[in-house]
């Protein structure tokens, strides 16, 4: 089949759950509004990154659907384990930000969080790995050269995280740092963070691992 | 009307139920994090399930429509009675969990997740048994030998099932098993659990029960 | 603008309200499983009026806007309101369905319940009203007459659920019967409650009020 | 990238939040059902502004974007920005309107909920502005004067969403009245509190702030 409808059912799944973030956003009813506003910080830290993360992704899904014309079984398969992973971000996000709330397990939170990014990029690079090596799934005029850079950069993506991910093992705010800084890195544009420099017209080339 | 509509309507459906079962992956708040995180595998288990379930109605449903081309009203009918069934998904899957974890009525809990999944079958193929005597429903050049070939694979589906959920009664992890695999066999690409083999181009035919 | 964003955004508020109903499918965690599976009742009762009456405006909402080509400000603003009301059902449906098993005030809940659907119709008529005295607004070709015969139809459906309103406040089970009964029924295709019969290439005519 | 797929993903966020103001309509269970709808005015208040405000926010992002045509990267990540603030409105809601049911610390919640009103301006003026002076980005034929006037009109909406603001911090009915009627305001055609009065075929122009 064409990837129009799982291009769609996927937007879907991304829309619902980067908006399911808000519902970790709680205030816990002790003390004046000002303390409990103040007090839900590890939310508000956990929900910003969550939704740059889910964002990225979503952005990262579409620029590697420009390059997949077409999907067999499998490859809605590994799409759908994507999406299950990335559909249980709200839950990561709500451990990592209960745990620095509580100021109890953050290390094994990190990594929990980490984790799932790991998860998530393995998935994003097996869907990209079993198109590329099918030609009748690709787009016309995808060159394999082409395809084998892309996926040499999606690889960076959760080898990076997992690098993050063993670090907040170590340092609960280390591996945060780690992870906020590779989602806004990422979100830069593809050709500013290479040695090529920004090209215009370049918009739907993949710039970043999920 | 065309069916355009109505598939993007009932791919919303299908988006936000499967990414409303995050909201059952939920800690107890009871002893240490890794506790509380082994503690709710009950929960991942029927997360899992539930999300290659929901994804398989959907990858059908997509197949299924890609044969029928107009809808009228008992057509929309039937399929949001389907739709009413999916969207309970994370009710069922809530049910089955908690029944798990707390080591509770684990029997009558699988049979309840396996009724819902027959109750779904026999709506989807409602939704195809309606449509397929009816020609000006269905897209040009559907064959009724063909058309007659998929309904009886359509209808394998909550047979299937019934088999799980009669089953589940007797043992609960023997019916939960008969579910896991047969959502996973179904994902599986039409033609390799048949007889011809796989084809290219198969893609758009619908390759399992609902 | 065109109408396809507003009936994508719409198509979507619905989608979710329908999918959103299954939060007030809860089980109340005190007995055995199938005492509580039963006693739930109430909920499944709510869950399955709710769902056929969104699924029906989503239908009617459908038709409706086959005919309306274009929208401005205005139009959105009451299109708006309309979603408010609709999106608002699980309220409804969770103070219905709590009303009848605490067995507490059904008959003030049920009007409540019918209030939401009163309250829906006007706004549903509202869209079509501003829109058929604008031809600027309209797709080519709808005739003075059809678009009043389709406004008279309209107009039946917040009086039919104003007298099961009423009724309601008297008897909550009659209110109730009332309204499964009018939804069911407006779901049957148009031309088969009416004195012409059913007629092929019927699909897209509105069948009913909101 | 073109907008369509931005504009999808978008108008999901769009529809998702917008219907998960309704988990906020809750009753607390005390007293009579009467008793209990009552006393939930201020959840009906939050629910009705915030619905109307996000409405907006979606009529006015589509005006915006049948302006532009394409999206590079940094558009994309600004647009997610405003999409992080509008997501988080059902909490901002849920502050104002626990706010005012316990009556503490109102004039503090109005001005949270008018902060994530200016930051939610803020985001939609960065978008526009990104775009306006990147004339790759724009569909053809959108003029520079044009440009120039639209984006005067969109600053508008955070100036006055700051100065309600600031009103709330000294009179939280002040300044909720202030939100209600520049969210209604902005709702009007673009052309009718203009000098020039309304236009036919004016309805693709954006008509007012975020």
């Amino acid at each position: 089949m064409t990837t129009s409808r799982l291009e769609a059912f996927s937007d879907g799944v991304f829309a619902i759950a980067i908006t399911l973030l808000v519902l970790d956003l709680r205030l816990d009813g002790a003390g004046s509004l000002a303390h409990q506003l103040t007090a839900a910080w590890p939310a508000y830290l956990a929900y910003a990154v969550s939704f740059l993360l889910i964002g990225l992704i979503w952005a990262n899904h579409h620029a590697m659907f420009a390059l997949i014309g077409r999907a067999d079984r499998a490859l809605l398969f590994l799409n759908v384990c994507l999406l299950a992973d990335v559909a249980a971000t709200p839950f990561f996000a709500s451990v990592l930000s209960h745990a620095i709330a509580t100021d109890q397990d953050e290390r094994l939170a990190v990594a929990v969080y980490g984790g799932s990014l790991v998860v998530g990029g393995i998935f994003f690079n097996a869907v990209w790995q079993y198109a590329r090596f099918r030609p009748h799934l690709l787009v016309e005029g995808v060159a394999s050269t082409e395809a084998s850079r892309i996926g040499r950069r999606f690889l960076l993506g959760p080898a990076c995280y997992l690098v993050g991910t063993l670090i907040g093992l170590l340092s609960a705010w280390a591996g945060i740092t780690i992870f906020a800084v590779l989602i806004l890195f990422y979100w830069l544009p593809a050709g500013s963070h290479e040695r090529g420099g920004a090209r215009p017209g370049d918009e739907v080339r993949p710039s970043g691992p999920a």
